[in-house]
């Protein structure tokens, strides 16, 4: 095999430490299929040890996801190593990815330990770790302040006890290219067993150049791992892109003269999916997967000489699986058809009543608009999944509102409370915020509403709105996702999705790589 | 002075070639006032031989603008110059850019010329430029596939004629840092009289390294100008990051060394001011701009040990005039205090009656709502701005809507078409839908809705919501944006106010810097 470079995805742990992107064991095994489907070569699920949801969440991957590694991430201690050995039981193909701080301030303020400390505990818990799989990762938290002799005395100990991959993080997105590159260049020519283990880069976008420091980690420091996300969602301005180091890699492939494994069709689903599951927007401008991507208001506007659209362009939109949307179904299409489409969409049913709960969603949709798109059984498939297997302890039951120009916004509605009927009946500025108030005033949850937004999911007057809420209440930040061809009725499922997420306490640790 | 760095924005021009990020005159005014309050060194203003508009609005900021230099795009021709330099003539501060292709795919192509012809016309077309002012700037259109002697020679012959800045672009977004720096340094070594001029970089995001290359060009190549957009605007994946150069040059100042003139604190501001006029979204993950750029959810969880929150942070959010929303007015306040707010938004009226008719804006809102923020008055004012100086061929006049689980949507609107008001009543999938089907029964445009969607402007269920929605007609693509507490009237006024735009018809030259 050529030089391969390794995609390692960590939407799942990494990006899932955003505020407001937390999602669901359902959510995160739909993304993890996803992944495996884009062929990603890792995918870290999660934090085995830093709640329940993230153990269940990376037990269920684990026993799902085949082609793709399988990786959970754990502190440096048996217990945090035994927790994600535990979640990843059920793979033949897993990674267990340990961490420890190793910068003086680290190592003082928060371990509390001594650098020997540190080295002896690093060593400890990768020979831990190997007792469970032989692949095994290690990374030194803050490892870019640490002190390099210290650092290379670590990473020769861990390699030699059998960590396979080492992953060198810009925590913070302070690095630029050339200094990182040149990082990770001293320290495989400064550790004596280097060549024993892949090296990784882990960066963030708070300067916009997390995809030349990744690149440069590998192109001047010869790392062949890059730790990356859909969308770039991480915590701040987020992880690097998986899309972008991709393509980055693909198009420049004169420069760079990497493999790839991955299958760069499934990056603009994989994109949507990230982006519906946890309402972060993808703006238009966004490389690859932004809806501008491949827009070039230049080329319309051209006087046709310049027939060869090559000339300005350097990736195809189908190469990354933007298309056109299709009518893929409609009013009469039958449970069959419905079913199929599902399948050649990869979606999969725990059981064939849930197959016909999400098919009386469908026929309810299409009664009320004429074409469904892929996007729109996509979201059928997503509430149904939260519908099914969240606790729901509040869930709409029905909406009448109005507005006229001149008068106060009404809204009454019905919702079921931990199965109980309830109507409020309410006045707002707008309709929506009449429904909220409504809603509001038969729960009293004393969340604040701290963004609201709105997404058409396919292109016409036709589309469902997609609406995102976020809440935030004592410190805790919950985003909720509704969809409806009735906007204001998608706004008060998006509502009663957060506070159900609000409902559902799940304190988790969120380390800092 | 030590060594500076100066920035060139150019929002105006290549960041509104973006599909439908076209700007009104007034827009261009209120956001070139922004950038100067910003500090940025150059505003590219527009091309003026382009269209009109373009010529129009490019006149008027100059009349404006006194701290910043602002310049116009121009084709190496005497006619386009001229028509630059006209639209410049009020301005004291003034550059005009002119470029030509230099490539063998273009020259032979395009521009049907030899490259003897096209090295005599960009001589002509400096020299001149230099009738009208002595700060010229010159771009190789297509310049990193040009042949490099021809361009070295090219580029010697217009610094001899007074070109004092020399602009290498990156068109298509193909480059990586390091090939791209390197090809700056060795321009610059090669051309004799290369410390004549300014160098400066022109960077596309087409692989997520708009930034990095750009400071490529910097570091290794010697470039001294960058040439940027506010959030990124601009074609496809968007020109290089203002706001990302910015704070990278200044958090890394230990490596870059350079001076900078912006005053950060106006970044935030601005970026609202671009993202609310254009209805491009700023993705939450977005570096230094994005709403998460400086949200840490692991800070809030850690286990308090690390109380020095520098820990974690390399730029401080009010260092880019991030500032939490204040309550600045309400119901009670007064004209006096109106009009202050807005003097210290920096907003100015061209007359006592726009100031009144706003006051009259206000008024309504404030009896909506009860809290009226800084971004409230901002869209109250965008909102006046549109309603004056755009010809509103059509026009919101009222609303009533309503709908109810298990019954059709229902919509009546009435509007104003070239003075005349007209009803539509209509049925719908959702209120926005039946609404949008209303006004298209009265109008029947032709366009296709391509995108829809809704941020609200702040935080909070009274928010107003800020609907944008993108026509396509003809391959003419346009934003619309509107702004109401009502969500679904927001919508109409979106619909309107882009139907306005398909009506003013305003086609442009759009050249591939």
């Amino acid at each position: 095999m050529a030089d391969k470079l390794f995609i390692f995805d960590t939407t799942l742990r990494d990006g899932e430490q955003s505020p407001g992107a937390s999602m669901t064991k359902d959510e995160k095994i739909r993304i993890a299929k996803q992944l495996e489907r884009l062929k990603v070569d890792v995918i870290e699920a999660g934090f085995a040890a830093s709640s329940m949801g993230d153990f269940e969440a990376i037990r269920a991957i684990a026993a799902t996801v085949r082609d793709s590694t399988v990786c959970s991430l754990a502190r440096a201690n048996d217990k945090d190593i035994q927790r994600a050995a535990d979640a990843l039981a059920g793979s033949d193909n897993k990674r267990i990815h340990t961490f420890i701080a190793t910068s003086p301030l680290h190592m003082e303020k928060k371990l509390r330990m001594t650098p020997d400390q540190v080295f002896e505990q690093a060593r400890t818990a990768v020979r831990f770790a190997r007792k469970f799989t032989d692949n095994v990762e290690f990374s030194p938290e803050d490892g870019s302040r640490s002190e390099f002799d210290f650092l290379c005395r670590v990473l020769e100990a861990v390699i030699a006890e059998g960590a396979t991959t080492i992953n060198i993080a810009d925590t913070v997105g302070y690095a630029v290219p050339e200094l990182y590159g040149q990082l990770v260049k001293k320290l495989r020519e400064r550790v004596p067993n280097s060549d024993k283990a892949v090296w990784s880069v882990h960066c963030h976008n708070d300067l916009g150049m997390a995809v030349a420091n990744s690149l440069a980690g590998v192109q001047i420091g010869g790392a062949r791992q890059v730790e990356c996300t859909i969308n770039g969602l991480g915590e701040r301005a987020g992880n690097t892109s998986l899309e972008e180091i991709v393509m980055a890699v693909k198009t420049r492939k004169d420069y760079y003269g990497l493999e790839l494994g991955i299958d760069t069709t499934q990056i603009v689903p994989a994109s949507k999916m990230v982006s519906q599951v946890t309402g972060f927007v993808v703006q238009p401008n966004k490389a690859v997967v932004g809806a501008n991507a491949f827009a070039h208001a230049s080329g319309i506007h051209q006087d046709g000489v310049l027939k060869a659209r090559d000339t300005y362009e350097i990736m195809r939109a189908e190469d990354v699986g933007w298309a056109t949307n299709k009518i893929v179904l409609g009013k009469l299409s039958g449970r069959n058809a419905f079913k199929q489409r599902l399948q050649e969409l990869g979606v999969e049913f725990e059981s064939e009543t849930d197959v016909n709960a999400a098919f009386v969603r469908f026929k309810d949709l299409a009664d009320k608009k004429a074409e469904i798109f892929d996007e729109d059984i996509l979201s059928i498939v997503s509430d149904e999944a939260a519908a099914a297997h969240l606790q729901e302890y509040f869930r709409f039951v029905s909406l009448s509102q109005r507005s006229e120009t001149g008068e106060r916004p009404h809204a009454k509605i019905v919702i079921s409370v931990d199965g109980k009927e309830v109507t409020g009946d309410c006045d707002g500025n707008g309709p929506v915020d009449a429904t909220l108030n409504a809603i509001e005033s038969q729960v009293a949850s004393g969340a604040e509403l701290i963004l609201y937004s709105v997404n058409a999911i396919t292109t016409g007057t036709q589309a469902q709105g997609e609406v995102t809420v976020r809440l935030s209440k004592s410190g805790r930040i919950v985003n909720g996702v509704g969809t409806d061809p009735d906007i204001v009725a998608a706004s008060a499922k998006a509502y009663l999705a957060a506070l159900n997420r609000l409902q559902s306490k799940t304190e988790k640790l969120n380390p800092q790589l």
